[in-house]
């Protein structure tokens, strides 16, 4: 990605972002974005139709971004990637806005059945979270620390398992970082009860503190 | 629970779950569950001051009867209510209504941090939820059919990806059922990778085909 034009500019992403973590997706206007991004509407319907071509343009330079993120990794050992791909999705004290972000993508997901454009960002990127997995236990199998497994399986354990820790951490409390710890047991317990069970006899995993300062540096 | 008056009748049940199916949670009106249970708004109005002390109502029935389904089976081996546990989580062809509403269900948990009432019936949920896996998993290891683990841990592991697989089941395609088999591939990884592990040596769990035929009976 990094030679291609990106699809919205930093400016536009962050006011996007803040705009979403402050009003959520179902109340979210045009106007919260351009106030966000220090822009007018107009100029913002200037380049984007509608709030729908804006968020997926968003979403999408997200996912871009994300797979940026981890194909810069993607010389580094298959066990460290993996326990770096569980630590992504782990909340530490300093992500209330982040939580807030995740809330409002929440509200967007459900109404992926009835949206086609929406759905279809959403199934993009599901196949790149997979995709991850997939790339990252195939490497590990080929450089034998990891067991012969079904990797697309696999992948789609890790991600609903990991998918499933967030949603319930950010939607059952009042301050998601503060009281709940879903994300952070999850993780743990992925490591312990999943992770262990793939890797081949006398290989170790790196503790998932020290792949959570890694992916928040 | 069978001796105590339901917390709401039979008939406003099904009206909120067909309302909640057709309409959504955002968009729902006190109008609409009216119509779909046969009474009048007024009538509703008479006992439930608000569209949310009317929803409130609603979970807190539908989970005294997922308690009472749960306890119905305590005197099964532990091992088959696990798998059970895992089953009805799985979507099947003739799930089309249930898929819609744990659509309307989403809708109503990003909801949870900004509402208390509906916060605190979801708290009760995952309380629930994760309670009777600890209960299955404390039986079976008394009786000497699971390894030792830590229970409440490895309860929030099941929990958080069974919903994960349901969450991205139900949002990432046009029809739920038809299209994906997220829940189905994950519930058969989860017997694969974790409830295998949690198994002693030659004791074997029923396969999940056997489970769902007896959770859907």
């Amino acid at each position: 990605m990094s030679e291609e034009e990106p699809l919205v500019t930093d400016e536009i992403m962050d006011g996007v972002y803040r705009a979403l973590c402050d009003h959520g997706y179902a109340a979210l206007t045009m106007q919260d974005i351009a106030d966000e991004c220090g822009k007018s509407k107009s100029l913002l319907h200037y380049h984007y139709d509608t709030k729908e071509d804006l968020l997926v343009a968003f979403l999408d330079q997200m996912l871009a971004d994300y797979e940026e993120k981890i194909e810069s990794r993607s010389g580094q050992p298959p066990v460290d990637r993996l326990v770096e791909f569980i630590a992504r999705f782990v909340f530490t004290p300093e992500d209330t806005d982040r939580a807030s972000f995740h809330l409002a993508l929440l509200e967007m997901r459900s109404q992926g059945p009835f949206n086609e454009r929406i759905r279809e960002s959403l199934q993009r990127s599901d196949q790149l979270l997979r995709d991850a997995v997939v790339d990252i236990l195939d490497d590990g199998i080929e450089e034998g620390v990891f067991e012969p497994v079904d990797v697309e399986e696999t992948a789609a354990l890790f991600v609903a398992m990991l998918d499933g820790a967030r949603t319930r951490q950010i939607t059952l409390t009042k301050d998601a970082i503060d009281e709940a710890h879903y994300t952070r047991t999850v993780a743990e317990q992925a490591l312990e009860q999943v992770v262990s069970r793939l890797l081949k006899s006398g290989v170790e995993h790196p503790p998932l503190d020290e792949a959570l300062e890694s992916v928040h540096e």
